[in-house]
């Protein structure tokens, strides 16, 4: 029998721990002892999340309170924060005391600099010491750094569409400093599962608009990253928008080529980055990546084209906002922290 | 009695088809004469359109064969041209010399020169000496010239969510050279009512995917457009995306404010244009406008935002492709062609 | 310029006020002097329903809060009560004796035993003298009643779909008395505009259900109506589910013919009770209705056939249930209660 | 390593061929050795179902011409036939003589009586000594032929979600003789993966609609397996209803109890029939099954109630269509034909 490691996931029932969930559910290496809600504590998993009957780890879990003596005494060597943003960071100090690596998919431990993290979430940030230790972890871009991390921070949905299409190219120093706009399409799970008019079905079908202009908090963490990636400031605008769809983000995006710099260039930038990366397909140039095809997956496809006419470089990417955008990349990093091949538990199609 | 002009609707059996005889069979000073159908000649128009049942206009007409002489014959006065694009133009000079005014929904008439018509629909223009005549019919902004026309030729669906927000601010200067990024999102109506497997239920349904990338047919009329309204050359950039709605069009763009313009020109600029225009709703500086409020109706919302952060201008617009984006906006154009009042027939909700 | 009747739409916020709002924005005979939340008090109408922008009666309306005075000084003559079952009973009597009269959309009138009442509503009807006046007010089936009553209860979604199929066969005494299942679908705007967990999109997409299973309250004013119509006891069974559309409700029924009735019968049935009947379209045997055809309208579609083999008929319907199953149904009734045309203001497609 | 058996899917571009290869290519004891494909010969498997991208086994296949010596020389021991139905029979014969063991996905070989296979599928059975030897092979019931069949049938999506609820019933004598009604909803897939304007996204999009009424093909087989299990000629009557969800079928079934039986008989029933069944989720009395919690599984959910006031038992069922419907349904008639452990490959979420 294959090892297996003990896993606490805390916040367990909204979207992302639910997909969190499942993906555990399938893992060979990872056994759930623990999972927990404020709302459902009591409550067999399986009555909120019908879709888990039959699956024998999952019958057998109940609900338990969010509390730090109940994730300790489960025995989990790892918790996974699927909470509320501005909620992740009061289990942490006491996690970490107690022994356990924590694998956040909040934003609480996204943004480096405390300043930063006050202005876009509104209050300043309880635990600024673990914000230095914590490890903004794209598995594809900060593979090692992730493997040793006591606080591993997923990173947002958006941005890892975004930061998968934009950060191998601001490596290479290909793109010119002229704008770059990111124009990002999302399913309504984005929103989280709780109770709420604007997201109910009848607001949401056959309704397409843009939210949050122009200053979304994942803003914050795409700076932070294209910066750290340029290794100078970089200017973008960044539009997201609601779409009748339950899972996936499609994101476009509009930059411009430094002179003389051509799409192979782009296509070998992508390759040199991903060669050897499970879940980044590259569909190549003119290719338009379809959520279809991703969803329910831990794949992340990307295309590009250029645009003579207007001398533009289109970026294009597809997720599922869940999945790569959220609980299989934290079950990626999960894997990259416990020494496991990193597609492990994520070949679900 | 009101008086009622004699209509026909050449190609009738297409969604734009479809709506504009929604609302031609609602408007008091259109009499429906003749439709057409290659396909369903001889067919009750209610048996393909179960919908239009028990309206008694509806419920006397039959699809008669696409021909000159059906048309002529009935007595239309003004022709609508629902037709595939390349079709159209068949049928302008015969139904000109009969004494008919047309109004086109294709792309057959819109674009000026016929090079940039034959680069981008693969095929010599046939009727090159008729572009000259014809009018790009966008009623709030060419409405002096749409009332005297022969040949009014509608505006794409995609290229009228675009120029409502662009060519006010590109009359009055208020825009940079730097190159518009435009992304729209259309539901899949617009993709036509033809048999077709990338547009089965189950290919579009919770896929989310751009398309054309990135030459898509209607940038050569936006591109004449914008070119008209800045009186230079304007460098912008266009992706469409295929997302799941029956109707609408969620269009945002991204663009540069000359140097000391500030977000209240924009608005002023809007507001001058658009008054009086009663399809135009100017929702204002960080509002974002829902498809859901447009749809079947023939009004376009508009609303804008500055990003400070990356200097750019985000300009935001939503209609219903069938409707302000093809068959509203050919009634509006048919009440000025007319006469009537603009918004006769169309005070749909 | 036509006479119009004031009236007031109380409890406004929800979807059936909603589509009551629209209908009466084009209604040529109504006026809307009063439009009532508790929750939207002070607010202008447009900015919880942006969809009525740039509507002048629209425009001018914000939300009062719904008391008695607010709605008597309003000049309304006529009250709609689109509010909560439960609720719409404490306006009653206050309005009535105010000299109103009511079109009560909720459940609080249409059932004329208070046992039943009380068994399917959990509580004491508390107006029971009231119950007596009120009319159960299908227009297609007690036109003459509504055209006097100062109580005109609307029929439910469900009921109406159910109701409008059975109703002429039972009383023609065409069925025998096995007993009756009716499977009905609804769209998910029947659950009501509220913030609540299972009616989020992502809750309901790509989701079928039954609910409220077997004891449904619609069961109540449909036996009532099947019993009256039949003059017996009419046994049945009602499933109702929930599917991934905002608007429509399809319903198919299974029932037996009396010894020697043939399927002509149940053609010459409904022909003569639906006769000049502007709103139910009877599509004929082994036609099936498809609610794409009536969302939006006050149609109601009506087919049927015979299944030899197991020699049962099956009756199908399809609705909008917020029109014909709710808001139209009201206005249609409003016009029957004023004397204009049944089909005033509701010719929309 | 683990055995593998080699498989080949014939006739996989349709989405019960797609359904078949996700789960084959998650099987540890399944090798995909062949694909084939009339329309797609020679075309990179990946191509046309961009999902299996970056799956080894899957990059490696291409499309083949479906004859018979593509088949036979893939070295293949199991030829899943996912065809059309009419055009797998053809492909029966020569694969037997091969040697090859058939499990069949279309309606060639449910029916046991050549002559109502006529009736329904109107043309004679072109091999009807075949039809002798084939099984019926619904799992759970039919287990111990399975495993021995050379042409193991595989019913219908409709008729699983039927016989899954009705035959315990039957078998063990607890359903009256009235007349039993069966409504189904269906998600577009059912309607397969061919060009074809009433499945066009829009068409069905915000549409609910019964077809085939009131004789669908599927009638025959579902005659077939509930006369069989009651020992007796059931009288049943079927309504499918399109619905636009992608994938899923909710069955509701109105029956009457024989005196004497209660709901605990049913419950009984369904317990002993299907202990330690893995995939048929027994739900309970008064419990609703949701497809959304089946979409993607290969389990079947099943509730009932029993509505004293009409006398009938409902019985409620919700699987996904192409899963256990079709290719999970084929997936686990493999592992019982090959000696694995039935849920083999199957535990996907």
């Amino acid at each position: 029998m294959s090892h297996k490691v003990k896993v606490a996931v805390v916040g367990a029932s909204g979207y992302s721990g639910r997909e969190l969930l499942r993906l555990l559910l399938l893992h060979p290496n990872a056994e759930i002892v623990a999972v927990t809600s404020r709302q459902h504590a009591g409550k067999p998993l399986t009555e909120e999340f019908p879709r888990f009957r039959g699956v024998a780890q999952a019958d057998a879990l109940s609900f338990v309170a969010p509390n730090i003596t109940n994730i300790t005494q489960s025995g989990a060597k790892i918790a996974f924060l699927a909470l509320p943003h501005g909620v992740a960071h009061e289990f942490a100090a006491p996690l970490l005391d107690a022994g356990l690596r924590l694998i956040d998919l909040s934003a609480d431990f996204r943004i480096r600099d405390a300043k930063v993290y006050a202005e876009y979430y509104d209050h300043a940030h309880p635990e600024p010491a673990l914000l230095d230790e914590a490890v903004y972890a794209l598995p594809e871009l900060r593979a090692d750094e992730i493997k040793k991390a006591r606080i591993i921070a997923c990173p947002g949905c958006y941005p890892t569409s975004v930061l998968v299409s934009l950060v191998p190219l601001l490596r290479a120093g290909l793109l010119d400093d002229s704008p770059i706009a990111v124009s990002s399409m999302s399913g309504v799970s984005g929103a989280g599962r709780k109770e709420s008019l604007p997201f109910l079905f009848c607001e949401c079908n056959e309704s397409l608009r843009a939210y949050s202009v122009p200053k979304h908090r994942h803003l914050s963490e795409i700076a932070q990253e294209l910066d750290i990636a340029a290794s100078r400031k970089v200017r973008f605008t960044f539009v997201p928008h609601l779409v009748p769809v339950n899972q996936g983000i499609c994101t476009t995006i509009f930059t411009g080529l430094r002179n003389g710099v051509t799409v192979d260039d782009v296509a070998k930038a992508y390759a040199t980055v991903y060669a050897g990366k499970p879940f980044v397909r590259l569909l190549g140039n003119g290719q338009c990546p379809d959520t279809k095809n991703v969803t329910g997956t831990n794949f992340i496809d990307v295309g590009w084209a250029f645009d003579q006419r207007a001398d533009r470089l289109i970026l294009m990417s597809a997720e599922d906002n869940l999945v790569k955008g959220a609980s299989g990349q934290a079950v990626q990093n999960f894997n990259l922290a416990c020494g496991y091949a990193e597609h492990t538990g994520l070949t679900v199609l």
